[in-house]
């Protein structure tokens, strides 16, 4: 506890004002080199996009990385800095307590965890900024991914800050075709065969008027077998984020084929 | 097990009265300086805020953190002085038993955590005071942002403490425009096209009402085929914090206009 | 395994009387300090507390805390003396056993988290004496804090004793007003602009004769648009711990006027 | 792998012999000396009671904590002589395998754990022996308080074995009057200010019969406001442990009552 | 990586014939030893039994845990030796690779872990062959206790090996007197007194019946108060596993007598 | 950093023609040895199975395990013969950087476990080839027992590859005889009586029909006592895996016996 | 906090030129390298497949996998060239602050579980890519299989991205024929015996008209007794992955039969 002793308090006061000074100093350097940096990077990027040799997806994946790494490598080395202003040796701080030494690895395990796993999931490429991703019970668009978070922004406008030791199992909605899916639940008491011909019917003229599905639709058969009601599945490819339109679209023309075949079961 | 005996028991109790005036001293400069370091920093603060420089929920963010990392500061070079006073040698004791020293490591390796977490927090500006968030099973509006520890106040007047540690995933609320959904459940035997009219009607009125919509409202489709009821959904983009009162406007025009539209139906 | 050996046992058994007389003494001892601390703590708080220079909570929360540290340093004190009574040295036994030395390590982190997390909870004002909170899975009102343990009251009378450590997120109710919160279903055949315009006409009148309400209770709007029910909100602000007071003489008011309102509707 | 070659094998069998006189002998002294010590203990706590200077509860759970204390203790002794007996080092075994020692010291944590634990939920008088409590999923009343293990005797005379550790939230109901709450429902075409006035003479009556009743019961409002059904809650405070009993005394007045009111409603 | 170089690669071969015959005679000797131990154990045990020195449950633990370790440290002698015969030293193959040993030590933990777990369980008497138990999700009766895992046949058949760590909460229905609980559901507009007077002539019939029943059945009173059922409970103190049958006959016996004085209803 | 450039990479091509050829006879010769050894383990397993020594599903397990055993250890060899080839020495790479062999140590933990795990189960001979088993969520016949992995195939078809250390509560319902549960629900007019003098009558007769079934099936009373249903338990025991045929006969006689006796329901 | 000062800031400025040109060849190399590599291992498993020594699915799983150790090798080697290019000794600057490589192992752990666990998936042939494997809650098609992570492409076009050490227990259901099952409710005053030959018949007549039926389909019995509904299971032995178009053909085959058998309960 002598630590506290040993510094020349009176001494301390005096020279004060030349540290503030060169704290000033320091903290004017610091935000200039900051938003000088950014600056260049985000031009370098602007060029970058202009000759399209990238995907614009990721393109803006690797701009955010490249702004967040400055940022903290800036920060780690300002921080750095400060504490040698003050002539203050943090290894010795920490050494002397060996205790709090081993809690600091502990507790920075986590953000080590972040940036090895953020590094490996921009090297697979498992996400891209704008790609419709789940991440454990958080679903939406990929706005900003970060060394050690990731922001995601959901339908509803709310944006999740992730930090990447959480994202390990990534679900991908934005990578090839995607099947709408509708189920129709139709009475027990009709007639399957003449069932099945409907749907189909509507499902080719569906088909015929959305350039956005692919494959299908197509009747795929009886998916369960109450005894008042039968569910009748019906399965589409279509192009990626589109599949939720299509399914609207299918079940309306579905309604609309149904209520003219069967008008007097709605009365 | 001798440190008890080599102290003089008789020397500590004579002793005591001046160990007494020392600590009431100590802990009457501890108040001293605490309170008016406090002041200086709030009105710093305010000056700040004066000047615009900050945007009102960042800076006080900022002032709440600074008084609370000034207390934290304070609290530590206390105990250290009250231990320095009576002579102990914690670090001794704890060597001594290098048993507790392992124990009081892992103990504080919650609170390096809450630090570490709380400083990234911060830096990436995931929450600022008077931000709506969810944080785990907790929602509400931010209170105050400490070093350890966030304060939220959740909407039916529950203040939330939550250590930083536990504040992995982070949804914003407050972080651009928000979407107002409602479902509109229909019976089934009602004309589908003849629905989805009234409804975007009651939509277009409801958008040139409310200034706080910046969307839509929009009638997006029919959302789920029952065999009784059919569920149809309608979207909005609006101004943040606005969209529960956009959705409670929006049923209550939608029900109005339905009773009008099928008055029978009620009776 | 020598050290059983190495006993004179003969020697033990003739000692045995001292020991037991110097046992009894300490034992006579331990008693006596710590009823004589107790007295005189609480003697101090009482005094403390007719000045009100602190919150009745507060005196509370720190008298059950002096107490709780005194009994715990006499306990400490006392243990570490029957075992020097008795010339064994705890350290040589453990130390000569490593194995035992991790085993005990670990056993105590639990301890240490204890008191760790203890200390910053009062340290940051998290709960005092008398507070409503809710801790994980128990609710109820704080009736002791300890250094390690904290008690909590249930409004079943059940007396739920919590480790500090376990205390991580604090849901505290006592911290400001609180909001009342009724939902109201009524049929859905019902004229919207009438009801509401009704129930707003029973908060006005609740709020006039409850001086308990702080503001409101307002009719907000529709939360839920069923095919045979809808569900009107009625939200107030009350002092706290008058919420629920106020939610029951809202539910009863509204009920009365609705059954003046449509006589038939009930028989 | 050598230490089983260098045992001379011929000599142990020939001193096999001797060993397991000696063997024997230890083992007979260990029953003895174990009787004798749980009579005297016993004895002692006898005499104890009859004093009345301890509850029945506190002085039944040191005595079963003693005994447990002395057995352990005992044990310890005859294993260590026991291995003694052989002339086998277990440290040097341990020692030799250093990968086993790191295996024992993490098995061994749970123990110390316990131990640790039980040590404290004694010193807190959290639970004494024929307290009703609740710990994690297990309720019944405290029947055996170990040094190791609790043991908790629920009411369908299945005997729960806690080990400590276990024990970290700790439901004492056995702390201080109870809560009786009855809920009644109504339905919702009765008049209210009617059926309050019904169900609060019942509570009066019953809390002139029953002496088990502290305070109360009372109506305290509706709780809940259903359209065909009304929920009014009544409290009382009452005995430990006849909580019970007065809610179900309660249901039967208020049924009563009830029936003869609204005699028709039951045809 | 030179340990593979540095054996002489012929003289394995020319010496496998050796080895081999060494090998035989080993495990030839191993099953011999086996075997007879197996049966002398066996033996023993059959001989205490007659003398009815220990309950038969406790009789049938202790030998199959006999039967258990002895197995165990003939399997650990036996594996050692193989290993001694072909000169290998295990701990030099470890030694040289610290990263194994790290592994293996934290890997034989849980084995550790069974070992102290089973030898509490039979200290403290937890369980016993015969006795009936809930242990995490699974009950039966026990089968066999051993070092490491315990043997539980639930009532449909199947055999549960549970490792002793995962013991932890032992629920043991086996020790003393069991309750009988039957909750009966009668309509809301019966009387309640004669209702419960019928109930009690029953109980009392069924308890001059049935000699497992210890005490009781008794009518405890209203249970639940529905707006059509109203629940009320029997409850009786019954001999230890008769309890299901006790419950079935009481059922039996209600219904029959119920059937008897509202003959009206069932028609 | 320096072993990149300490190597004479020049050299390492020339000699790289050299090394490829070494490396080919190499994979020959694993590929040799492995399928030689597979068809002696084979081979020696098949005239076993011959002499009936073993139950065949013994000697399934045994024969997958040791050609898995087998399969392992060529592995080792061979990579360990790999490194050699090109002079890397991998110890000193993991040396050199100890973080890495910390976390080759952790990372290799599983595998450890998996072993110890694999051993224990296959010694206590807790599941054979063929057995039917339930481990954690997966049920199915044993297909195959690894020192790494079990490989377990569902009813459905799918095969479950579970890592040895994921086995611990095993649940084996192919050790002795299997109980046949079927729970007849009754109308609540019903005669008690009558109706179990007609369910015992099917149950006798099952019985004489079936030579599965072991004993019973018994009716052994009433299980629930609703107010509009009653709930009767019929139990017997079966050969091992033919409970479920053994309950769907007597559900189906049990059905044809009550229409039989009650024909007037049915209509 | 030195080894900042000590650098030749100046130097490093004018070195910058030099070091930047260096960073250009060595990223132009990777990229050179990187594709050739990628096109060599390509063209080699195109040849392979030709000569069809392996199956699709297994040649598809090494090359995929192939790729992947090439990319993870050659990213390894270039970031250590980077290093080495800037003089940086990360060892030193790791052993500097043993805090920070403490962390660092932690950290790397996760991706050494990764590769041990992707080495066993790989050796055992758990799965291969085509493989439709169900993973914790994920399942769909094997995509890709990687040193670190697996790609599984759901049903409805999802990518998921899966670390391998997430990867524990792997359900794979293309390893053989799969079960198809049906379960047909029909109500309760059904003759049995009728119904059973009806839907045989029908199962009879599925299975000679699709090719894909392996064995059965038969029905086994009465699953389940209720008093309105019988359940009676259907179930078949199909090829790999036609199971479910087996139980639609089913399903609509034995509603066309049950209509066609009792015409009058479907209007």
């Amino acid at each position: 506890m002598d630590f506290i002793k040993q510094y020349d308090w009176a001494g301390l006061i005096t020279n004060a004002g030349v540290l503030l000074i060169k704290l000033i100093i320091m903290i004017l350097l610091y935000f200039i080199i900051r938003s000088l940096g950014m600056k260049i990077i985000k031009h370098l990027f602007a060029k970058f996009e202009e000759q399209n040799s990238l995907s614009i997806g990721r393109a803006h994946t690797l701009r955010s990385l490249t702004l967040n790494i400055f940022a903290y490598i800036l920060i780690f080395i300002f921080f750095v800095m400060i504490l040698d202003l003050f002539h203050y040796d943090p290894s010795a701080l920490l050494a002397g307590a060996g205790i709090v030494g081993l809690a600091v690895g502990f507790g920075a395990q986590g953000l080590v965890s972040d940036i090895v796993t953020g590094f490996f999931i921009l090297l697979e490429k498992q996400l891209d900024v704008g790609d419709y991703i789940t991440v454990s019970t958080f679903d939406g668009i990929v706005e900003q991914v970060g060394l050690r978070t990731t922001q995601i922004r959901s339908f509803d406008g709310t944006l999740h800050y992730i930090p990447n030791r959480n994202i390990t199992n990534v679900s991908n909605h934005s990578r090839g075709t995607m099947q709408a899916l509708v189920d129709i639940k139709v009475p027990a008491e009709r007639n399957i065969d003449e069932m099945i011909h409907i749907l189909q019917q509507v499902c080719d003229e569906t088909a015929a008027a959305l350039p956005q599905i692919k494959e299908g639709p197509n009747v795929i058969g009886i998916q369960e077998l109450g005894t008042s009601e039968i569910v009748i599945r019906v399965i589409a490819k279509t192009e990626n984020m589109e599949q939720w339109r299509v399914e609207r679209v299918l079940r309306k023309e579905i309604k609309t084929a149904l209520d003219r075949a069967f008008p007097k079961e709605t009365e």
